[in-house]
């Protein structure tokens, strides 16, 4: 009996092995340099007996959600939202029918509100984004996140991801590497999506922040978000977000665009086996093909360090196979 | 041949198991109500089969340092740090002889230090904490803490640790617990010895901090620390800090002065089954007595909402066999 038992799991764990070996982690990723780059890096980097080997806990992996994760055209995902709120917060405030920015949004013109530039987008944000508990802004923006649709492809924002990336997320967990988002979008709104959709913890997740202001109200405690700007995690400040929420420097760094480029270097710089790599926006057809001359997510100096560098540059249109997941029918 | 081996491992097995039944992870705890509340705890939410059960992912439990993992007395170790640093410092600044709080650091005139203030601190801090690199800052920090002697017991400062605390620490992390360390004291310092003493790793660290700038110097990035306070981790910045980095409310939360009141209010209104502890100082021979009327660690109204809410107090004197790890020799 007992011998029997012993039997089925060794027979068990060969068929296991068996189907590891054939099933491809990056199977929407096409074969070529790209690929092993990535391959080979993870494969380095675990291996107890390869000289490039780093101990798991050091196995950290950093990716820019904003056209790295998910699509950023026409419009940043948490712009299409502020926008949205204003239309629904317009039933309370008569005055923005007559005040900019917020009269440019319920008239849906779009050029009027660009051309107010960062001041008005603040504006925007702050008018939509704050004034509520942190548990208030959660249900806000999960029940939109649940119904809002793409303008173009009229997909939720959720199914707008990468299913190469989702591949690539999971193939480091797998190799026990820690994966967090460190994006220049709003940090609350990105909780409330990423674990369902990337399988990334809320403590992994770090992000743009309002402050926000601990209130006792007869014996209730509260998180209430203040319109005030805490942190901009862009450009130089994702390195420094990245020292003050994980205190290590990542071994592995993915973006697609020049507010990424401090986040590559600083990682890249670093001792050992290192990977940076940018996702290019190069197919116009599945996605859109945009780079140094974009006003959303411009990748210019950042293209010209990759080439120097010899970090990875993802060719969308050759390098993937499938951009975003089949839709669940 | 193979049922030989299986039977070895069910043995092995066995003898574990037993072991582990008898073997008291809480040893250094004296039996009676507070012991039990803990144990009662975290049974019921790692017991699947509870009305209280609560999924690994959500077990977070958050510590403050300063009097509730290490010693505070008669100095917080990290004014004790900047004041050693002054002195080190002092060679490349002859104008401190002559200008305050520096002079009096030097002439170890402490009562002038206090006399000062927040404001004279303030400038020590900023004096032996900034102007350097992170990296730079963690190697002087673990040269201190390898060599330093707390000023009465002569023991290195990361051997004035609760040996209660370390027990309970591994206790909840066997239980699945992520264990958080949430301190007023500066997040860099904390992680040159939190991994170490600990076993919290430099993600699970929140504190204090100054501010940080990227910089890019001849292709090698660095993060420098400025003489400038970026967030304050004390009284009703711990929930906020908290919910920064975690994103999670914690289902647990332990602290010993009015310092830590707000994060033991969030941690214990939440839904669920939930536990807020309060280590009262009370043992004048083995340790240090001070509550209500303390400089450093002040717990009043902490203990009044303690009593009121019911929270598990700590009776240092009673409730701890031991106090400190006994020393290696």
């Amino acid at each position: 009996m007992m011998s029997m038992r012993f039997g089925i799991v060794t027979v068990s764990a060969f068929v296991l092995l068996a189907t590891q070996a054939v099933a491809d982690p990056l199977s929407s990723w096409n074969d070529g340099a790209t690929k092993q780059a990535i391959v080979e890096f993870i494969a380095q980097v675990s291996d107890p007996d390869s000289p490039s080997f780093v101990p798991p806990a050091e196995r950290i992996a950093v990716f820019d959600n904003d056209g790295t994760l998910w699509a950023e055209q026409p419009l940043y995902v948490q712009l299409i939202f502020a926008l949205d709120r204003v239309k629904v917060l317009a039933a309370d405030h008569p005055e923005w029918a007559n005040t900019q920015p917020f009269k440019a949004v319920l008239e849906n013109d779009l050029d009027t509100v660009s051309a107010g530039g960062h001041h008005a987008l603040l504006e925007l944000v702050m008018a939509t984004h704050a004034s509520m508990t942190v548990s208030e802004f959660r249900i806000i923006a999960d029940d939109w996140l649940g119904t809002a649709k793409h303008p173009t492809t009229g997909r939720l924002f959720t199914e707008m991801v990468y299913q190469p990336m989702l591949e690539l997320l999971t193939y480091l967990r797998a190799n026990d590497f820690k994966t967090y988002i460190t994006s220049g979008g709003g940090i609350e709104l990105l909780r409330v999506f990423a674990e369902d959709v990337y399988g990334i913890p809320p403590h992994q997740v770090i992000g743009s922040s309002i402050k926000t202001q601990y209130e006792y109200r007869d014996g209730d405690p509260a998180l209430v978000r203040l319109p005030e700007i805490s942190f901009i995690d862009d450009k130089d400040g994702k390195p420094v977000a990245i020292n003050q929420h994980i205190g290590r420097r990542p071994i592995a760094a993915f973006g697609n665009s020049d507010g990424d480029l401090q986040m590559l270097q600083w990682t890249c710089a670093g001792d050992g086996e290192r990977f940076c790599l940018y996702v290019h926006h190069t197919d116009a057809e599945r996605e859109w093909a945009y780079d140094r001359e974009s006003h959303i997510g411009k990748l210019d100096q950042g293209l010209d360090q990759a080439q120097a560098d010899g970090w990875t540059v993802v060719d969308m249109k050759n390098d993937w196979k499938t951009i975003f997941p089949s839709k669940a029918d």
